[in-house]
């Protein structure tokens, strides 16, 4: 992996995420079509200042809490989430507990494989995917993309996925599934279809969580988990985080 | 290529167009780092609404024009634009008549070969390249990023490039060539260093200007192309594109 990016340089965690979505891309785990999903999500970080908002941390509790709650979460992962954020799915979905399901868009059972192998190593255990040998279908959706795994996404109620499609989303919320999103992009189609969408960059969202769901599972009963995703609103949450984005691009609009 | 894009999607085109430059980054003609940063312009034409502005069209003009009254124009490829419009720069150079000269930031001599292939699969004829062994210098440019041809951007009056570093612009900008840059992003340095920025995507702008090359060339004569020029103004033209993606994000803000 690339190390010679200057720490003092403005952009450092930005730039040392980049390079460690190539060195994932160059282990087989990331998609070339995943290096240009990483470019447009880059793209929305710099515009929202790379740093997390308050919209972002309310709807990491409502998340949180509605995962606590499930009787059958499933948090979904793909290349770039893997290549990105193993350590945390791994331990996130321990503290849960929920089932890990590789779900790829561009599937080949090849990067799959590789994808297991890297949950794995880093204690992962009983990862579900079509590798697997048990898949069901999923209404609505055709080609291989339809193929989830029959005790995994096909039975759960709460699934958290990273970078979806807008398709593969609908037809998951058209399932009765309760989907929550982490999507940096608040106009897309994932992030308006899902539940409850966390607007940021998962490298910041994965550590939040991790300390959220300890600090929930400690500290606060169920009534204060149903409480906090009553009082979460989707499309509010949505309107703050293009807002910021207005915001910031209207500042560089009128320093020309 | 990929084929399975659902022609009903949504976004299909963008899918289209990314398929396409994955093509071309696994035939070798597009580096990785291509890839990340057609996804950051990815995301800048998503807040475009991902059509070509009135602000484009008077760009187009003004670099048709532009290019008709050149002397030495050469129109300046890479790998990303060679993968996605090798037919359209082809069919662009033979109108104007402008030289082609391949000009790489991240240098290969096989990926120059590779492009340089896929341009005369498409009826190219002599491109130019630091292949053909006949470099000059550009002042004030470090590494191999300083190679240009003699014959080609050395010797030009007008040039055309597309997605360009910002250094690389400057430099030709200094030499005293009229630069006309096809960037999506009205904040890049290459769009604010430019004579000429169309901000808009490569895909939609290359028919558009081979039909307007077309139509001056019919119909207009030396003033008429003149005037055009004239009237352009490229801060005001940057100052409305973005002002465009902010109230297309503003009208999405509000619909809300």
């Amino acid at each position: 992996m690339r190390s010679d990016i200057p720490p003092n340089h403005p952009r450092f965690i930005s730039l040392q995420t980049r390079a460690h979505l190539v060195d994932g891309f160059q282990r087989g785990l990331v998609a070339s079509e995943g290096l240009i999903a990483h470019g447009r999500g880059e793209a929305f970080d710099y515009l929202m200042g790379e740093q997390t908002s308050k919209f972002s941390f309310s709807a990491i509790e409502a998340a949180c809490s509605c995962l606590l709650i499930a009787k059958r979460p499933v948090v979904s992962v793909n290349g770039n989430f893997a290549a990105l954020c193993s350590t945390e799915i791994v331990k996130l979905s321990n503290l849960i507990p929920a089932r890990i399901e590789i779900n790829l868009f561009h599937r080949s059972s090849e990067r799959e494989r590789l994808i297991n192998q890297e949950l794995e190593n880093k204690g992962a255990k009983n990862c579900l995917g079509s590798f697997s040998n048990e898949s069901a279908i999923v209404p609505g959706l055709t080609s291989s993309r339809k193929f989830v795994h029959s005790n995994g996404i096909y039975m759960a109620d709460v699934i958290m996925l990273a970078m979806e499609d807008g398709d593969r989303t609908q037809a998951l919320v058209d399932m009765g599934k309760k989907v929550i999103a982490l999507d940096i992009n608040p106009m897309s189609r994932t992030a308006k279809t899902a539940d409850i969408t966390i607007v940021d960059n998962v490298i910041r969202v994965m550590p939040i969580m991790i300390n959220t769901i300890t600090a929930l599972k400690r500290e606060k009963g169920i009534d204060y988990l149903k409480n906090t995703i009553n009082q979460f609103g989707n499309r509010r949450n949505l309107a703050n985080s293009l807002k910021a984005i207005v915001n910031g691009l209207e500042k560089q609009s009128n320093s020309e």
